[in-house]
């Protein structure tokens, strides 16, 4: 191996770094649905989204048109703090399975956020910040993206007030501590701060919390404050935007070395990692110009794809935010607490769902302890520790490989691993000490749900 | 900034990695004191230290003529999987500063064991493995070099038994679970495992523990235990050597853009970053060829360079481990329960007390509340959650950079970033809160200890 043609990490120059981002749905020929107004059923307009959103972001959201918008030079320049990120041959991980696949990772945890969330966190606050706000709201699940905000708003000077799902804010409780040293506040959800909060522990006593839940609190308090806007992790088309950067460097390295990948896996929660790594290759694909297995993997717990359904449903449990179109388990449904708290979400991005109803794309869903032993099994070789929601992608390429092994086909694999799991060590002791349990819904759990879907559309 | 000809990172590439380490003993024209037998007051021989140590480390310890070392192949391979470390410049700290100084940083936190100290334990594991021991067994402060061997040993197929120091043990309680994840067992140290631990306690009550306990108990366990070693983090001569590459590699990436520092600061506990970060520079001061301004910092409430006496003294609070000339508190010294947990140690590494006594650097010692607010201020605009240990180094770049800017001059900083912070967020959690406390000890506390240092030499 230590003559290998390909390098351990391939690591892009500051001057290969991409200038702009590439959106999926300029060259996507049927568009992904618009948020529609709840109350009028017609699709939202910009005014109406600037009550919640910053009007910058707002354009993004809504722009279907253009492919390439160029990142402004001060999101460039802290790009350059952490980016790029590298792509990593696992050539240990390969030798350890005895596979002829050749296995590629882009890591997106070596910055403080310990995810892929800080590409996103830094555009929302450099244009809220533009835009002479004082602050924004936002809601964490696993605590990264709550993390990558502080850090984002630290930057900018900007106050930050976090709602976390409160499973999440007990499971790990030092990333409310990581939070406050970049200044951010940090609250439980549901709480008894907001009226949607105290609704929501009224109808679901001893909740332990869902990012649907969250969500409605922090929109519910943006909305609410002066010189306030809602911001959010995933879901959004702006988001899948400020990261598709991870896919187009991922797409910069392999190109570098001449590499074609046969299959591209990502967890998904709400879409944020997969959209943003899959980017530049999906956009190839739409425009017949080379074809890819594109995987998406999500908790047997939180199966949206899987076994959610094609529909109009709200983003949030309280009901106040837009109506998307996207495989939905239904906005009243609260996932178990499995411990991957960045995929527990009932819905899945708009521009994705429409992705996979067009058949671009495949997906599948595994259970926590298999993901488990995946991380470990991965961490144990190729040092890093994965954090749970990476993990699910770790789980799938490894599954990949071992058919390569059986088959013996060379293919390429290229995953996303969006994180590291140093807040998650109440998880991974519960996984040692043979604690952990798989949730999988029944059929009735998630018909209970989805039976409550808006009749829209 | 976004035009800058130094870039935000300088990541070497593959070809560019050191293939040797260095090693600063040969290049000295007075070597550093011998460690001696307690029982004969002789140097210690090779077939004595091969008891506790592996052959060919105890090779490595005893060289002081080879000034490059080869470094195995099967370590540059694993060295891949995380190295080059960046080479980052602070233009958002300098910024902040308003300071005409230029800073640099050489990051060692970008791998799980969330520390240099992966540089050290890869190789001493490998040398284990390759002498066809079954296990080794070692100490920990704050759990980095904890972590980092049981990663290493995860790689071989070793067995390790690690003490960790007890008030690292319950101010980090998930560090023991990142261990378990790779495989290692963990005992809070003094412990009743042991006859040494057994009788620390019962001379000293309700301790906290200290490096130097847990190194008493380590070696105990290793020398009793058939197929074992033990194995060291820092202090040791073979520990500076591998940890050489981090000097290496910061001084390649600086050379490749005609950069020579003025200023080079690290933090020192035992040694181990300080004397890797250093060492090509020191040859180079050794030897005639260039001049720097080399700053060693220690916490003020375990200041051996600063207030220690340079002397023999024993490795370890339990009195079994050879005798070491050093910058010494005195064997029995237990420091104030610091949060640098990896800076608690009594005495300083012989190579860098021969160095420090021959006026080749300089050292200072900095409270913690002042290295917190430091840590702070520095994860605020660099985005990095630094550890407690490395925001030693901060501080005093920072003091530094702010020197210049009242003078005007455009010095050169360049200082060693050891790791990050994750699992420090109960310190971060104290100071926030305000409830961090200095510590600093009396002349009379520390005279206590030192008027029992052994009578030698």
């Amino acid at each position: 191996m230590g003559t290998a043609e390909i390098p351990y990490k391939i690591y892009l120059d500051e001057s290969e770094l991409p200038t702009s981002w590439y959106n999926m749905r300029a060259d996507m020929k049927k568009k992904p649905a618009p948020l529609l107004n709840p109350g009028t059923g017609q699709p939202m307009k910009a005014e109406e989204l600037e009550a919640v959103f910053c009007s910058e972001l707002v354009k993004q959201e809504l722009n279907n048109d253009d492919a390439h918008i160029a990142i402004p030079q001060e999101i460039l320049d802290f790009y350059k703090m952490y980016r790029p990120s590298p792509l990593v041959r696992a050539y240990f991980l390969e030798k350890k399975l005895d596979t002829p696949a050749k296995i590629y990772y882009k890591f997106e945890g070596n910055n403080t956020s310990g995810s892929h969330k800080l590409n996103s966190a830094i555009a929302q606050a450099y244009y809220a910040k533009k835009q002479g706000l004082k602050g924004v709201t936002t809601e964490t699940g696993a605590g990264q993206w709550g993390t990558a905000l502080s850090m984002a708003c630290a930057f900018f000077g900007l106050d930050c007030k976090v709602f976390m799902v409160k499973v999440s804010y007990e499971q790990k409780p030092f990333r409310r501590e990581v939070m406050r040293t970049y200044g951010a506040s940090v609250t439980p959800s549901p709480s008894e701060t907001t009226q949607i909060g105290k609704k929501i522990l009224s109808e679901h006593p001893g909740t332990t919390g869902s990012l649907g839940c969250a969500i409605s609190e922090a929109v519910d308090v943006a909305v609410g404050t002066e010189g306030y806007r809602y911001v959010l992790g995933s879901v959004l088309n702006q988001v899948l935007l400020h990261q598709s950067v991870i896919g187009l460097e991922t797409k910069a390295a392999l190109d570098k070395y001449g590499i074609r990948p046969d299959i591209i896996i990502g967890c998904a929660g709400g879409g944020s990692n997969l959209g943003g790594l899959i980017a530049p290759f999906m956009g190839e694909k739409l425009r017949g110009e080379a074809d890819y297995r594109i995987i998406a993997v999500e908790p047997s717990s939180c199966p949206s794809f899987t076994r959610g359904k094609y529909a109009y449903d709200f983003c949030d449990t309280g009901r106040v935010c837009p109506l998307a179109k996207m495989y939905t388990l239904g906005c009243d449904y609260i996932p178990a607490p499995n411990h991957a708290g960045g995929l527990r979400y009932h819905g899945m991005s708009s521009t994705l769902s429409e992705l996979y109803d067009q058949g671009y794309m495949e997906a599948t869903s595994v259970k926590q302890t298999d993901v488990f032993a995946a991380a470990e099994e991965f961490a144990r070789v190729e040092g890093i520790l994965p954090a749970p929601e990476s993990s699910h992608a770790i789980r799938v390429a490894i599954n990949e490989a071992l058919k390569c092994k059986e088959t013996g086909e060379e293919k390429t694999i290229v995953f996303g691993l969006t994180g590291t799991g140093y807040f998650d060590m109440v998880a991974y002791e519960k996984f040692h000490d043979g604690q952990m349990e798989d949730y999988l819904p029944t059929d009735e759990e998630l018909a209970k749900s989805l039976d409550k879907l808006p009749q829209i559309g």
